[in-house]
């Protein structure tokens, strides 16, 4: 146990340690999470210590005790509307989650950038800036995403804070209305480096996105590849006639 | 091999032995396929055999030959417009492959069934008729669906042929115009049960959908929880301000 732990009550320290074990993938929803008497014979703690870690994991949310049965991985899955042009700063907002960005690299690409959708090709002209993202709600890695943006559209947007939301910089920096997103997903397994990433401990399900986004009439701004963490994620999907 | 098979030219046995790996999941998009030397060293044929059976795979459209590298699983994905009302017989036809589809199970079900999506809790009134089918397109299978129909839009729906489009009896024989689809998506692997209807050799990442199909005004009509291979589809989404 590190020394900065030492600070902390053992329940809460036992509360983090299990947290942890969901975060990281090792424990899915719906699986069993350690008992009171698993708890007492694995880090030597009182029945009062152990049913005070349960009931912290409980009170954030993570689990759910079911009396004489036992306590369950909630589902803490995310709904993403994907029929709405939907930022990942305003979709953890109203999921109550508090987000925030990592930037892993940014480059300026010269050459075009293309992406097909249901047999459409889209190109996106060079020159553009490229940033790779690590984006997470509560401080859990949720998604991973690579933008390629226009530099036409989108100027010295190497100079802005990219560890804010793009949606805002678009609108409120350049003037650009997003009028219409198109996207692709697949089902896929994370990747290793992806895998590090999000600090899994083994692959996950996953959504991969790859997307074009317009600015007013037919215009394309940006592209993106992106994978969403499928046991943080479902996406919902509006059709009408 | 079996009697059925010596009526074939062995180049045309062994493509149709490498078209089966990859349509049982194991040999994957992008991966290589055996070379025409392999062949030729694990069929006991000719060069002449082995460069008809490449050629009769490539033919089929399974595999991209690269000169110089080697052939290549080709990506045989069917697109799915998420974001229209599309049954799965139209997507098929306009994907250009022949659709059909096996009834697994057929039953009646006097409960009510509820479906939550994006925190909104929907729910369909029994009695109900639940449907267990395999949908195939050119013979291989593609997704698995449970679907449950109310009893009240579709009296008798029971003794309908149930290995037609669904869409077509609901609008052809109940007069019935869907209005809107909502559905939930999730990033999952495949269950050894579907494994087994999907007669893969392992597990492969698969969509699971969850949906709700109104007709008329608001009225619930159905409710379907399916499971679309991930190696076989890709779903498309539009999303406009």
């Amino acid at each position: 146990m590190s020394t900065k732990n030492q600070i902390f009550p053992k329940y809460y320290q036992i509360s983090r340690d299990i947290i942890a074990n969901i975060q990281k993938g090792r424990l899915i929803t719906g699986s069993q999470v350690p008992s009171e008497n698993e708890i007492i014979e694995k880090y030597g703690v009182s029945n009062t210590t152990a049913r005070k870690a349960l009931q912290e994991i409980e009170h954030n949310g993570w689990v759910t005790r079911i009396k004489g049965k036992g306590t369950y991985v909630t589902n803490n899955k995310v709904e993403r509307s994907v029929t709405r042009i939907l930022g990942f700063t305003v979709n953890m907002n109203e999921a109550g989650r508090e987000p925030s960005t990592r930037l892993i690299q940014l480059k300026t690409l010269e050459n075009n950038h293309t992406l097909t959708i249901n047999r459409r090709q889209y190109v996106l002209r060079g020159p553009l800036c490229m940033i790779h993202r690590i984006r997470f709600a509560d401080d859990i890695p949720m998604m991973v995403e690579k933008r390629y943006i226009s530099l036409q559209f989108c100027p010295d947007i190497q100079e802005k804070d990219l560890e804010k939301s793009l949606y805002e910089i678009y609108e409120n920096y350049y003037g650009l209305q997003l009028s219409q997103v198109d996207q692709k997903l697949s089902a896929v397994m994370t990747e290793p480096e992806e895998i590090s990433y999000f600090d899994l401990v083994k692959p996950v399900p996953a959504f991969r996105v790859e997307g074009v986004t317009f600015c007013g009439k037919e215009l394309i701004l940006e592209m993106e590849n992106s994978l969403y963490r499928g046991d943080m994620y479902s996406f919902s999907v509006k059709a009408v006639r």
